[in-house]
């Protein structure tokens, strides 16, 4: 800085005001310390630039979640690629960080908590998630994708509409005719799992049976798992409603090995609408998440806390989306 | 640290070496201070101490491809594991960074010259690419994943016997009585893309005919439309090697759009063995591509980089891997 501060014939001080944003400089000033950067080939030291702004200008996007997953539900890539865009248009770098095993949790807990990254994207999160409790220990800002479980009021989080969109689909199940109506869910102890069942038990009222009911981990095995043990279950079923189309995918194997036929023996429903839902055979009726809108608000949120904006929480609508498969 | 020193009852020196590294400290003055840090809960400033060591602890595994390539392609989810695996057991963070576009490239390179990362994996890279020219010019370690071209030497990589690997293929198809072998290439602007045609060449000798190739981009489509135009050509055709097994994928169903039967009409040979292979009708003989040693190869060689050490350059074998479709 003292070689750029000699070329231009300024103070350090001067040098200092461009660098940091070039208030209280003349333009003459502010163009001679250009021309003397460039000539010197100074670069700040980011390092030392960190320690007075704190700031990394990147977000981190989250996963505590096996990598196998990343890549095998399409509902990442979505959502990838919606925070990526957002993140780009700020002129920030997104950093992507799978954290699916304890010790890769405690590095990229390290790595977050060492300022690497000004805030967090957190993607997907269990109940009592250690990582979120690890987050905000650390005062990291965060937002959730889905209202994280046991952190209420604690982590500020962009939602769809989980009960409200499970209702929709077993009315419209129910417009169809469908009388015997069963569910797989996500996970218990995610937002998704449990909200869209609470959805799907209150619409169906003094209709609901538990034995009409799986529970899936998202992935297209415990699909078609599900699928198998509720028609061994109820081979009268007419219609069954998915968490995820992922898991859609794999109910629509099973039913495929029994012989019934889709949508006339059974109707099957997903969620996600993710690209997969219309490639499947039929295409397949499902609730679309706005996962762009999703990703954006995911991304002002964070910017506007890792600024020292307050924190709220968003909720979104999910879309009834009819194809063949009901 | 004044607060850990007074509570320890020994010098700030005192801490301080003992938080880096422990030289020149008494067990029993090592024993209170670290005592004094548990009760204090004293945090070292990673900024700070970066300025010292100059380390981030972690390393990035760089793609500049279009995100939906990352997702399309299981060649990277299979080197993203072996990353993943040798990172954590070296309690370093991985940094996943996807820069497709020219803005996205450039945010990963500020945030790499920042010094958030210790080095790159550089997992794919296409001909003079200019986030190489910005790595070597910020002198970042960086070990890529083949040979990256324009660089040759200048850059370390780990890469499979692309050429040998080629040359296995046609001579095995050539062994099952294969006369008129055709080529679905990689870009011409990547080490795969270019070697594997050279070897492809220089095996097939004075029978090598360049209207049997084409060129393909490693996706899924491209093969299958490279297989149409090969069709188009060359109603004669007997066998087609891709440069990839996604490629191969594709060629596959323009082979059964055209009626043929494989291996009957047309032998199909693939590149990677990435998972995919085994699960294509018929199952894909393909050159297995070992991705796990590729990563921990990447991985040793770069943490070498990084503590000062010297350049090498790796190249592993890759094995024929014989199923149905020959």
């Amino acid at each position: 800085m003292r070689d750029v501060a000699a070329a231009a014939g300024v103070s350090r001080g001067t040098v200092s005001r461009v660098i940091n944003g070039g208030h209280w400089v003349s333009p003459p000033a502010r163009e001679a310390v250009e021309q003397a950067i460039a000539t010197t080939g100074y670069r700040a030291n980011q390092h030392a630039r960190s320690l007075v702004t704190g700031r990394s200008n990147s977000l981190a996007f989250l996963i505590t979640e096996p990598q196998s997953r990343l890549f095998a539900d399409p509902v990442f890539s979505m959502l990838l690629r919606g925070a990526a865009e957002a993140v780009s248009a700020r002129s920030m770098a997104l950093v992507v960080l799978v954290a699916g095993t304890p010790s890769e949790r405690e590095n990229a807990a390290q790595y977050i908590g060492a300022g690497h990254v000004d805030g967090v994207l957190l993607i997907s999160s269990h109940e009592s998630d250690p990582m979120v409790q690890l987050l905000l220990e650390q005062d990291i800002p965060t937002v959730a994708c889905g209202m994280p479980l046991g952190f209420a009021g604690r982590v500020p989080s962009v939602s769809v509409e989980e009960a409200g969109s499970a209702r929709t689909v077993v009315a419209h199940l129910r417009e169809r005719g469908r009388r015997r109506i069963a569910m797989i869910t996500g996970p218990m102890d995610t937002p998704g799992g449990r909200y869209r069942l609470e959805g799907y038990r209150d619409e169906l009222g003094d209709d609901f049976d538990d034995s009409l009911v799986v529970h899936g981990d998202w992935s297209q095995d415990s699909g078609t798992a599900g699928m198998e043990e509720l028609l061994a279950r109820h081979p009268d079923l007419d219609a069954v409603f998915a968490g995820s189309d992922l898991m859609a995918a794999g109910a629509i194997i099973a039913l495929g090995r029994a012989g019934r036929s889709i949508p006339d023996d059974v109707a099957v429903v997903g969620f996600d609408d993710s690209g997969l839902a219309q490639a499947l055979d039929p295409p397949l009726t499902t609730m679309r998440q706005p996962f762009d809108a999703i990703s954006v608000e995911m991304v002002n949120t964070l910017v506007g806390l890792v600024e020292g904006g307050g924190t709220r929480s968003v909720t979104l609508p999910a879309t009834l989306v009819v194809r063949e498969s009901t």
